[in-house]
């Protein structure tokens, strides 16, 4: 087996607006759709990158997702908004929203951006760290794109992993950039250990029995578990009502799962706002004061056992800039997998060396 | 032993009142936070209500808090402000923001206000409640006031337990309103446990030596664990830049200790938040759609061992109109407190017939 070359970012991402493209996506929106999955993996975010190019081309293809949506403004104040994203890949309704929010943090202080009709739109962490690259502080949540989790003490599904994320500016080479599910994993995590072939550690989900269940296979079977109990499920909620029920957008049974279901629109919600630092009398003094803090932390000494303290976000920066110049090496299966995907696409594989083997 | 009497609201709001007032408090200030503190007992959220008389004075008596105030806005915008609460009783800067937080949402849809210079100023509930009373959405965050959680994997106590909530309109009795600590517990939970001479469940502290520790006289020896490992972290960082750092207000290890240190002003960070769901194009549809998705939780067959599914704030309405009637209950050793804080202020004891026996 020849040694596994990585691919150039360039390269993955216009194959993967090809593909976008082969089904219906104008090229402008497939370069930025691209853009953007790419991304993601450039920052680490495997689980959501072009790891999800197989759901997305399966509901262009199914019907479930709009290849050429008009996105809009459906409501408006001087610091809020809602876009409609016209079921088009989430990505645009989603990058719309936050350059929304920028520009209006920066006359209003805040922009409060929440999308209805949107998709999948990747790792909420695209949606909050160019606030921090501008200065400026980042939120996003999601209502998840499928319902995993029981209310907390029920046995019903109808709360999705409910991602949420923070940014904030900070004095040296990496912004904070935090992006986390409210379940103790995300099933973006599971989908990799099950194309991966590994089990999942116990914790992660239980089966309706009450029972761990460690089989990535049998996700179907069982729960993922909020983190903190009741305050996960809490928290789960409020960003339902915030990112779904205030935008018009789906919530509790009418989430329609876009893994199985490829034909339904989704109506998924998000939101994303920025926070000019200005506004609160703060200015540059923001990121020098967050610094100051972050300093500490990772001045902590560790605990036994423990690496030294860091914060979400360090080393992103260093690790993206190499992998932008030195490109990204993919898993094996997801290797073969674009490889399938581009036949299907009437592409060229994007990993010819193995498309032979 | 007698049995005991509920104390009447009005009762409890006059002598907490009366006793702020012998410590400097202006008389209109004074009814405003024992109205506020008394709020919190009347709603369930017993260690953060006249529980915290205690310390409230000492810091007046300590010269650690301000008893005359000067509220002010230092910052604003259309949608955003902040509050300098002048080192007064935490109540009145909170409430001031919630109120302007507020009124700033019904004209742009969002108010986001800041607090530096703040205090320590009860349940998050109570500045979020409101919110969904009026037909919005509201959120509110706050610095902890003291630092028990070093940062993930570190030993420094770095962090406090940097509490969250939300708030929404929901048809029928109860709004959702949901307020928690991003560790597994708070430490007003210990506190009363403390007072109550009860253990704390494993999980909840664990010492330096990462065993865990269940005495709560041994409290300062150990750290809260963070829900969800580095999730509560990052959660908890994310907190303290919102709450704390973009407003100006202490964060890491600038945070005094308001338990330990009755003399230094502690610049509590804290933030209000408003949204209005016309601005959304919901309108009264937010409270029906929400109401819908309650629904169906509540209608989950429950786990086995579990009672039928909550959401928080359920029961809350009828909770609160039944102490406002018939007044509260308090734990006998919070009763003896007061009968002593009572004579520490030169007032007459609030429960007499036990400060005989």
């Amino acid at each position: 087996m020849a040694e596994v070359a990585p691919i150039a970012v360039d390269t993955l991402r216009d194959f993967v607006a090809s593909a976008l493209d082969s089904r219906g996506v104008p090229e402008a929106d497939a370069i930025k759709v691209a853009s953007l999955m790419v991304e993601a993996d450039i920052y680490g975010y495997g689980t959501h990158g072009v790891f999800r190019l197989r759901q997305y081309l399966a509901r262009l293809a199914g019907g479930g997702c709009n290849p050429t949506p008009t996105i809009r403004i459906a409501q408006e104040t001087v610091a809020t908004a809602v876009i409609d994203g016209d079921n088009g890949l989430g990505h645009l309704a989603m990058s719309a929203a936050r350059d929304l929010a920028i520009e209006k943090a920066r006359t209003a202080g805040i922009g409060w951006v929440g999308v209805r009709r949107g998709n999948h739109a990747g790792p909420l962490a695209l949606y909050v760290r160019p606030q921090a690259e501008a200065g400026l502080l980042g939120m996003a949540a999601a209502v998840g794109s499928a319902n995993h989790v029981p209310p907390y003490g029920g046995s019903d599904l109808l709360l999705g992993t409910n991602p949420i994320a923070f940014s904030a500016p900070a004095d040296g080479p990496d912004p904070f950039v935090f992006d986390m599910a409210t379940t103790v994993a995300a099933m973006g995590k599971i989908k990799t250990l099950l194309q991966q072939g590994e089990p999942m550690p116990e914790g992660w989900m239980v089966g309706r029995d009450g029972n761990p269940l460690t089989d990535p296979a049998r996700k179907s079977e069982g729960f993922l578990l909020p983190i903190g109990g009741p305050k996960g499920f809490g928290l789960s909620v409020a960003i339902g009502l915030l990112a779904g029920v205030l935008n018009g957008a789906a919530f509790g049974s009418d989430v329609v799962d876009f893994t199985s279901d490829t034909a339904s629109s989704t109506n998924t919600g998000q939101f994303v706002v920025a926070l000019d630092p200005t506004a609160f009398g703060m200015g540059d003094d923001f990121a020098r004061s967050a610094a100051r803090v972050f300093a500490e932390m990772r001045a902590s000494p560790p605990l036994p056992g423990h690496d030294p303290v860091r914060l979400p976000g360090d080393g992103k920066t260093a690790f993206a800039q190499d992998r932008r110049q030195n490109g990204i090496i993919l898993k094996p299966a997801l290797r073969s997998d674009l490889n399938t995907l581009a036949a299907d696409c009437g592409l060229p594989a994007p990993f010819p060396q193995e498309a032979a083997g």
